[in-house]
């Protein structure tokens, strides 16, 4: 389906939810990016869910959501439910706005939802010169190093920072060895995992996504991962008012509540200090490209560069839709 | 030796190399807490290299330090090659008192040293209910992922937040496997490292510290940890006018200039957004505490907590000292 085709269909399905039309679009905005840098995890594969939690009332579709200014550097948003793109997507403009005016803005997040990427929010930063550091946690999904039951979300670390060219660093890692989105793909397209990233419910290795889903998965570098997924529940939920310890709700499965995810937005702009930004991080990368390579390595990529890559693929291509998914948007679009 | 006993003497040998009595007590209490906290690389092993660094004029015992402030949040430090423990503790003094004034306290610094451990720093914020992130880079020790070549510091990542008890949280680890100290400290004892953390010069596989340390270490998760590296070689380097992209110095092995080392500190209220930080996080640490275990584990540890029962522990015992570092502190002394 054409880019185009699928964003007027997703803003009908939200707009049918509810949704008005400058959030439906941020919706399908959001969504469509997913599934152009290929992170299906995070795209239309969640498009049901989102509507689900609409219909059971645990994402509000016309949310009143409160900006509080702290200082004109600090702000706090209560999203009042809304769907997690909507409240993401104005506390990034807000943090970007603080940014521009005092050097610096953090802003937190309570009561909102999952936002899809990171990285997707850092871009808009970035492009004003900015660099960005965000948090939001998860579901349970990793245990805590000594632990065997789940706890931390995936909880992501995301930075993004201007890179001298156009296509813009951005780190968007999970703290699980691989993301929870990409094992949700494989389960329900009955693919399997690779091994040594996650436990079934029992506690044994498994490559059966499924499982995998009811178990529990690894942390990247047992304490120390454990230890930023732990920082990452503190910073978006602890500090927050969010949801934290475990208590954000799996959307897919759990409608006993609303998620109430907590965000935050740490930007500042990238010349506070050399006025010369852009060309130190040029030469950083450059200097980084030029070292020798392992055999069979042609280019050493910096974080964000494969994903803005399969974006430029993608976009001149029909967006692929699979008869799952062609299934939900019959459906939802009725 | 009796810790009091051996302040006395790093004050006497600092005093001796020219610093002034405040910045020698700096330089002595952060070189004794390495000590208690275990952190051996980090100690007493690296008198010798300071003072060398002095003597060849590559530290500055008399710095002339600039505090340039851009806002009443943001401050920039010209650390004038003076010793990092100096430095770092002026910045983190800063960073303290702008987020004590404004919320959020984001201090730069450059042409600074190494500084010892980012989570010495940290515990100042933590106990004034502060939270704090610290980035620092290092000579190059990690090579980027898909290179062969060492450019990346072990680059820490530090965080540190009020816990709700008397024992902060503090989350202070490098991007490499292990420390590069460790290994520093395991060649300068004979002692092997463990295996899979570090290839030879020829890109081989090593469990010979003095190999590993002319070789390579590798990240944590490959491309993820990579990527961590990168964003703290961007955040203390590129943006704050320090030395990034490998240029930093080994200040064991490289003379031919000074280290000029950035670092960042980012510092805020724990209780910007909500009014009971410390409640939220008392109940966070406890319901991860209160998981069920893997078999052999008795208490699920946060960040921090082992640190500081090892400071406990050994501050109420005389320091050991090798023989190796005796040598060194008689020669310093006289």
């Amino acid at each position: 389906m054409k880019a185009n085709k699928l964003k007027t269909l997703l803003i009908k399905i939200f707009r049918k939810k509810g949704l008005n039309q400058t959030d439906s679009l941020i919706c399908a905005n959001a969504i469509i990016n997913a599934e152009l840098v290929g992170a299906y995890g995070h795209g239309l594969s969640r498009l049901k869910m989102y509507c689900d939690r609409i219909n059971k009332k645990l994402i509000n579709p016309k949310p009143k959501i409160k900006i509080k200014d702290i200082s004109q550097s600090i702000s706090y948003v209560d999203a009042n439910n809304s769907i997690g793109f909507v409240a993401a997507d104005i506390a990034m403009k807000k943090s970007i706005k603080n940014a521009k005016k005092t050097g610096i803005g953090l802003v937190a997040v309570k009561n909102s939802g999952h936002y899809g990427l990171s990285g997707y929010y850092a871009e808009q930063a970035v492009k004003k010169n900015l660099i960005t550091m965000i948090y939001t946690n998860a579901p349970p999904a990793v245990a805590p190093y000594g632990s065997i039951k789940s706890l931390f979300g995936t909880n992501p670390i995301c930075f993004g920072a201007p890179s001298g060219s156009k296509i813009p660093f951005i780190l968007d890692t999970s703290i699980s060895i691989i993301n929870r989105g990409k094992i949700r793909f494989a389960a329900r397209n009955k693919k399997k995992i690779p091994e040594g990233v996650a436990l079934d419910k029992f506690g044994k290795p498994t490559t059966d996504a499924k499982k995998a889903l009811q178990g529990v998965q690894l942390p990247i570098a047992g304490f120390r991962g454990s230890g930023l997924a732990w920082m990452v529940d503190i910073l978006s939920g602890v500090l927050t008012g969010g949801n934290h310890g475990g208590k954000v709700k799996d959307p897919f499965d759990d409608f006993s509540g609303p998620q109430n995810i907590g965000h935050l937005f740490i930007t500042f702009k990238a010349n506070l200090f050399v006025k010369n930004f852009n060309n130190r991080i040029r030469k950083n990368i450059k200097t980084i490209k030029n070292l020798p390579k392992i055999k069979g390595v042609r280019e050493i990529m910096y974080p964000g560069q494969n994903k803005y890559k399969r974006f430029k693929i993608n976009s001149k291509k029909d967006i692929k839709i699979s008869n799952l998914i062609k299934k939900d948007l019959k459906i939802l679009e009725l």
